[in-house]
C-alpha cells in the first residue's frame, strides 16, 4: 500500500519545515488564499476545529460567569485615538473606511484591530453603581491587522478570535481575572490541545499597547520555535480614566473600575498543526477534532461488511464519538493516507476476517500502534483510546518543551544554545530594554516571557552582568 | 404590587408602536446604541437569543449536510462587479476600504454587504469534477450595508446573520435547495419561534440582486405590518458562468453547476419582539429565551425559603431547562415586572406557604395564567407549560395572521382594507411591474409574495382588469 499513500505529496518537515507546514495547511484543506494578500479562507475543515474550540472555551468563559455580546465592527478615528499607548501600537496596522457608499465620511473609521475603545466607550454608559460591577463580557469575532508579511493561521490581515473585556471594583479583582483567564487558556491548551505552556509575564517592550501588564502563554512548536498562543492583560484604570468610566462606590465616592482583556484565536490551529503533525501530515488532539474515528471497510463490496461498518459507526456516535465512514470507491491504502493527512486520531478498520472473528482493528493517528479490539468493548476502548492519543500527544509535546530549553549565564551561551538546538533559553535579566534589544540583535531572540513560579538560575543578568533577580525565557517566535 | 410596576417606563404600543418598539429593545437591554449612526451594539440578552437562535438553526444545517466556513470580510471592487445586476444592487450601499495602514490601496475593498462573490471566487478553485458537488456551505457573521435609516434590529448599517451558498449539478436539485431551505426557515419561525409565515416567491421587482428566484417567508407583526423574515434564491447558473465555475461531469463534457443562496438575519429578532411583545414588556418565545423560568422567592428571609428556591433552580437545570434564581433585595413586584419586562416564559413562586404545601407558583408570561403545582411534578409541569407557551404563543400569533388577511378585487379595495385595518392583502396580479408600482404609489403597499399552495381568489389583476393567474400578498413592510 506504501506506493499509494500521499506521502510524497509534503515536504519532509526535517527538510524545509515551513513548505512543510504550508503543504499540510492546504492538503488537509484546512485554508485557503483569497484574492486578497494576507486574506486567508476557512474551510470547512479548518473552521470546523476552530467551532470546537470555541465550544470548548465558551462554556468555560460562561462557567466562570462571562457573557457574550458583539460590538461594532468599525472605530470611529477619534474613539482609538483616546488612549495613547494603544492608538500608537494599533494606529499603523489598522484597514481604513472613509465611503460610506457614494459619499466620503466626514470622520475615518477603523475596521477594529481589537476591541477594547469601543467596550469602553459603551461601558461608560451602562456602569454607573457599585452594583453594576463586575461586567464580564466576551465576543467571538474577526479583526483585522493590515500586516506586511503573512502565513495561514499564524499570521492573517484578517483573523477569528475571541476578546474578553471586564471590569472590576477592586485592582484585586481585576489582577485575579488577569489570571484566572491566563490559567483557563493555559488548561485549554495542555488538557483539550495537548500542547503543554509556558505560563508568564510579558516584559514591557512586548506587552499589549496600553496594558500595565500582559501575561501570556508560550508553547514550543516541533521545531523548537516560540508560539505565543494567548494571552491576558490587566489595564489598570488608564483606559476608564481615558474614557471616563466612573460608578459611584459603597461608600458614595467616585471611582474608577479596573479593567482587563484577553484574547485568543485561530493562530492557535497553527499552534496544533506544528506542534503534533508529522511527514505524514496533521495529528488532531482528539477533543478538538472534527472527525475522532474514521471507520475504513476493508473489502467493502464482499457481503456484509458495509453493513457492520454502517452499524459500528452508529454505535460510536450514539456514544458521543465523531465519527466519519468512508464508503467511497478508493483502495483502503488511499484513504489510510487520506485520514493520515487529515489528522484523524483514530482509524477503525472492519474487513470479512474481523467481522468473522467479532473484533475489528484500530489504529492510532500519533503513534502508529493497531490493536485488534472486541465488538462487545468498541465504545468504551474508541473512547479510552482517544484518552490515550490525547496522553501521547502531550507527553511527546511535553518532552520537546523539556528537552529543548536551556538555562545560560552569557549572552554568548545562549546565543549559542539558539544556533545549535533552537528551542527556550532561560537566562537571569536585568530588566533593562537595552539588555533585552541587545539579545535581540545579536542572538535573533525575543524575550518570551517571565515564567511563574520557577526559581531563579543566578543572580546576574545574562546580557550586562549586572545584578539581576528576573528569570526569563528567550526564544525565536512566531 | 402595581404601583411598584414599570409598565410605565414604557410607551402603550398602541398608542405609538414605534416608540414602544424602541422602548423595549432599550429596557429589556437587548441593544444599544453605538458612537456610530445605524450601528448597534448587541447587549448578552439580546445575543443570548441570537445565540439560540444560531444553536437551533445550525444543527438544523448540519443535519441537512451543510458544513460551516468563514471567508473574508473584504471584497476588491473588481470582484464585486463580476456580476452585474449583483453589483448594481449592491455597490451603492457599500462601505469601502482605501487605506491599509498608512498606504492607498491600489483598489479599493468594500466590506462584505453578502458573499456570493467571495464564495464564487472559492467555488472556482475547489470545484473541477461532478464528484466536488454538491457543495452547501454556509457562513455565520456580519455584513454591511451603508443605509440611510436604520431601527435596532430591523435596519442595521452592521447586522449579523447567516448565509447559505451552495452549488448543484442539476437545476432540479439546485431548485430543490432553494425550497428545503425555505422550509427549513419556515419550521424555525413557526415550530421555535412560535410566528407564523406566509411562504411564497418574490416578484422580480422585489428578488435579490443577480438571483433568478427569491423566495420568502412573510410575518405579520402586532401592528399588521410584514416582516420578510427569511429568503432563499436561486441564481441558475448566472454567477457560475459569470465566475467561471465549472465543471467535468459525469459524461465528461464541461457544465456549470447551479447556484442558491439563503439568509436569515437578526431582525428576527425584531419580528420576535413585535409579534409577541404586550405593554409589559418583551414576550419571547421559550426555545429560544435565555432564561426560560425565573425563581422568584417571596419573603426570602423566613428561614427555609432560600434554601428551597435554590433547590428547585437547581432541579429545573437538572431537567435541561435554563434557569434564573433572583436572590436580590429587591422586592417581589419589582422582580415580576423586571423579568415581564425581560420576556421569561414562565416564572416560579415559592414562599413560606407553598413550602409547607408542599407547592409552587407558576405564572405564564404570555397569558398570566398562574397555577399551584405539586413541587414533586416540579421538571414534567414546567416542560409542559413551556411547551403550552409556545403553542398559546403560535395560536395568537397565527390569529392576527388569519383575522387581517384580506381579499380585494380592486386597487381601491386594496387601499381602503389597508387603511382601515392594515394587515395584508391579497389580490390577483397580472405580473406586470407598472401594475405593481401603481400599488406602490397609490396605495402605499409592497409586494410581500406569491404565496406557495393557495388557490386564485379570481382572474383578473385588481390593478389594470387584465387577466391575471398570479395570486400576491400585499403590505406595508418594515
Amino acid at each position: 500500500m506504501a506506493k499509494e499513500k500521499k506521502v510524497d505529496q509534503i515536504t519532509d518537515m526535517e527538510v524545509d519545515f515551513a513548505q512543510w507546514y504550508t503543504d499540510v495547511c492546504k492538503k488537509a484543506e484546512l485554508i485557503d488564499y483569497s484574492g486578497i494578500k494576507g486574506v486567508f479562507i476557512y474551510r470547512p475543515y479548518g473552521y470546523a476545529i476552530w467551532e470546537n474550540i470555541q465550544a470548548i472555551l465558551d462554556k468555560m468563559f460562561k462557567e466562570s460567569g462571562h457573557q457574550n455580546v458583539y460590538m461594532p465592527l468599525l472605530i470611529p478615528e477619534s474613539l482609538l485615538q483616546k488612549e495613547k499607548d494603544h492608538v500608537e501600537g494599533f494606529a499603523p496596522e489598522c484597514a481604513w473606511v472613509t465611503f460610506g457608499g457614494q459619499e466620503k465620511l466626514e470622520e475615518r473609521l477603523c475596521i477594529r484591530p481589537t476591541s477594547e475603545t469601543l467596550f469602553c466607550e459603551h461601558f461608560r454608559d451602562i456602569v454607573h453603581s457599585w452594583r453594576d460591577l463586575p461586567v464580564k463580557y466576551n465576543q467571538w469575532c474577526s479583526v483585522l491587522r493590515w500586516e506586511k508579511t503573512s502565513r495561514p493561521f499564524l499570521r492573517h490581515r484578517e483573523f477569528l478570535w475571541q476578546e474578553g473585556h471586564t471590569l472590576h471594583a477592586s485592582l484585586e479583582e481585576a489582577m485575579e481575572e488577569t489570571e484566572n483567564q491566563l490559567d483557563c487558556y493555559a488548561d485549554f491548551c495542555e488538557n483539550y490541545l495537548a500542547m503543554p505552556v509556558v505560563r508568564g509575564r510579558k516584559t514591557d517592550k512586548e506587552k499589549f499597547s496600553g496594558a500595565e501588564r500582559t501575561y501570556t502563554i508560550e508553547c514550543m512548536m516541533h521545531d523548537r520555535k516560540a508560539l505565543q498562543a494567548g494571552t491576558s492583560h490587566y489595564f489598570g484604570d488608564g483606559f476608564t480614566h481615558a474614557f471616563d468610566i466612573h460608578y459611584t462606590d459603597k461608600n458614595n465616592q467616585l471611582a474608577y473600575p479596573h479593567q482587563t482583556s484577553w484574547g485568543l484565536s485561530t493562530r492557535l490551529i497553527g499552534g496544533i498543526i506544528m506542534t503534533h503533525g508529522d511527514n505524514n501530515g496533521l495529528v488532531l488532539p482528539p477533543k478538538v477534532a472534527p472527525v475522532q474515528v474514521v471507520v475504513i471497510p476493508i473489502a467493502q463490496h464482499k457481503e456484509g461488511v458495509l453493513d457492520k461498518a454502517r452499524e459500528l459507526a452508529d454505535r460510536l456516535k450514539k456514544a458521543g464519538i465523531r465519527v466519519k465512514i468512508d464508503e467511497s470507491e478508493q483502495s483502503p491504502g488511499w484513504k489510510f493516507a487520506e485520514y493520515e493527512m487529515k489528522g484523524v486520531p483514530l482509524r477503525l478498520e472492519i474487513g470479512p476476517k474481523d467481522i468473522e472473528k467479532e473484533q475489528c482493528v484500530f489504529a492510532r493517528r500519533d503513534n502508529g500502534e493497531k490493536s485488534f479490539v472486541s465488538l462487545s468493548e468498541l465504545e468504551t476502548v474508541a473512547a479510552e483510546l482517544l484518552e490515550k492519543v490525547h496522553q501521547g500527544m502531550f507527553e511527546r509535546a511535553k518532552k520537546n518543551l523539556t528537552d529543548h530549553t536551556y538555562d545560560a549565564e552569557t549572552l554568548e551561551e545562549a546565543k549559542r544554545l539558539q544556533e545549535e538546538n533552537g528551542g527556550f533559553i532561560r537566562t537571569m535579566w536585568c530588566g533593562d530594554l537595552a539588555c533585552e534589544l541587545k539579545m535581540k540583535d545579536e542572538a535573533g531572540m525575543s524575550s518570551r516571557c517571565m515564567p511563574f513560579g520557577e526559581l531563579p538560575i543566578g543572580n546576574k543578568c545574562a546580557i550586562c552582568g549586572k545584578p539581576a533577580e528576573k528569570l526569563i525565557y528567550w526564544g525565536v517566535a512566531y
